[in-house]
């Protein structure tokens, strides 16, 4: 019994710590990552991005794709890398063409008949979204041993508001089109969770340790909605990508849902859940039980203003994260004004480094 | 004993079926009013607010705030008014001019040094804002004797958020404003907390039978950040104003913090906790127990939608609003969209009529 216990120890070591952490070790001090750690709050960010005129086109260079993702851990001791890319490549691949306009977000053409929903292609998505897998090897041929490659893709419901709408915003039209056409949104949420995990399946082979689920519009959703357009929908999509890499490490992040912790963490099958800025983590620990990870969850805003309320705020996050398999992240994407020194206050307070 | 209770429920069935409601009695139907009633899903309320080009002046109109106030009492057998004003009245009351731009929502002076805070003048409050406590009055005089006026206001952390950005919107703004400067926003609070106080007592007086506390933005706060902006401060104004009118009725609706029902009916003491669109109500009633009150907590958009899916989510609710004293509402207010005949049928599916 001793032995394997340190064979096991042993064979698990040789993961990163953060996937380590995701397969339920606590570690001695929580593993760091932040959601948008790549992006508009680094300078390099800003000069690289203005050389792409297009936002989708940038995340389609390789090069590019994989510089972004790379340069937040050259300045900051993170555990892992996230690819840089958007949600959006999903439905992009589909054949719904998205534009990002200029301080509008993205904009794409709305899908809401059932016969707009069959003229989208699944067939050829891992050849059309094959140079965010060039990014991904790029990225993971460049990190250290301990450094964890994440991949990523949107929720169904998340990506279905979006085409829904042909837009983000309130998702009130999304809401209501599901009450009205309920047969035509679960035919486009299973389609999109089939997608969702080929592509997931697809950056696993491309060199990802694990991948995050962003379900960005979880919150303002009744238990029947909710069940129906988040739970069942990402069940379905951890499941078949179980079915095609067996094993593979899923964070799901349900921002807005966090009172429904431990139903979404029973019912998905995730490894982790993401808790959003607004959550209580020890209610999260009591919900999930003592072996599932939980990820979060520090205010963005708070990294903005910095000072005693950041440490104070980062010292609270640790001494619950302490309670159980915890990787230290947001509840929500780094801003744009976020100041470098901050996180890199942030980085080495949690890892001492 | 038998004697007490009788003479108990003869005395209480005098107060209008909502009022007993909130007061704790469970009812063979839950009473029903819907958050923004009144406004712009009735082609009269659409005439009448043409006539007056500024929406603060409207709100500043006794006959006209009155007439708006009544509007959907006359469609729909409602078991409540709530006055047609607006939160940022008091704000406007205080010496923060808000006007509203069209389709942009409310503008106001940002108030953001200890200096500006100083400035802000509460003597004068309840003189500033008489035309609203004269429509209170016009439509009390209106309404059947089982019929329940309700007053409002913001609650302090909502306002302050206005009033730091100078807008709605996101509230990052507000947060980081928080993070940075916890004095002012304190001070900030503390004034705001007497003011509804205040404002919300002169609408008792006016002919309120009770109040309701909308905290629209609860959401996205650490526990440490809900505790010192939004428990704090409502529990100074509830507490405050019981002081003003003892046994006022109170409903809080802490938007977005549903997985702190228990907390914030316990802290705030209020009477009853509005749960928003995506709250569990058998997780709210086993947070709150068996007295206090819940209200809520039908999507806007099913409205909207109408058909089964509305049939449904009303029977939902219903089913679980067996389980204590509860407040048949929606989740979010009625958007402009809602057809007229699906808040009929809604009203006429809850109260039998």
């Amino acid at each position: 019994m001793g032995l394997v216990m340190v064979q096991s120890f042993a064979q698990s070591s040789q993961e990163p710590k953060l996937l380590r952490t995701l397969r339920g070790q606590r570690q001695e001090r929580p593993a760091i990552w932040l959601m948008r750690q790549a992006g508009r709050h680094l300078p390099e960010y800003r000069e690289l991005r203005a050389r792409h005129p297009s936002f989708m086109e940038f995340c389609y260079a390789p090069q590019a794709a994989a510089e972004a993702t790379l340069q937040p851990l050259r300045r900051y001791p993170l555990d892992a890398a996230i690819l840089f890319s958007d949600i959006l490549v999903i439905p992009d691949a589909l054949g719904v063409p998205v534009r990002f306009a200029e301080g509008e977000g993205p904009r794409l053409e709305p899908v809401t008949t059932a016969e707009e929903l069959a003229r989208l292609n699944p067939d050829g998505l891992e050849t059309r979204l094959s140079p965010v897998y060039e990014a991904l090897q790029l990225v993971r041929a460049a990190l250290e041993p301990d450094q964890t490659m994440l991949g990523f893709a949107g929720a169904p419901w998340t990506l279905a508001t979006y085409m829904v709408q042909g837009r983000g915003g309130d998702r009130e039209m999304a809401r209501k089109f599901g009450f009205q056409h309920p047969e035509i949104l679960a035919a486009m949420l299973d389609l999109l969770a089939e997608c969702v995990a080929r592509h997931l399946a697809a950056q696993l082979d491309a060199g990802a340790h694990a991948v995050q689920i962003f379900e960005s519009w979880a919150e303002d959703l009744s238990e029947e909605a909710f069940q129906d357009w988040v739970i069942g929908p990402i069940r379905k999509a951890v499941t078949r990508l179980r079915e095609l890499r067996p094993g593979a490490a899923v964070i799901g992040f349900p921002r807005g849902a966090s009172h429904r912790t431990g139903l979404f963490a029973r019912e998905t099958g995730v490894n982790c859940v993401g808790m959003d800025i607004g959550a209580d983590l020890a209610a999260a620990r009591a919900a999930v039980g003592p072996d599932v990870c939980l990820q979060g969850n520090l205010d963005p805003m708070c990294l903005v203003a910095g000072g005693p309320a950041l440490d104070r705020a980062t010292d609270r996050i640790l001494a619950a994260a302490a309670s159980g398999p915890h990787v230290f992240n947001l509840g929500h994407g780094v801003v744009p004004g976020t100041p470098i020194e901050h996180v890199s206050h942030l980085v080495g307070r949690v890892t001492g480094r």
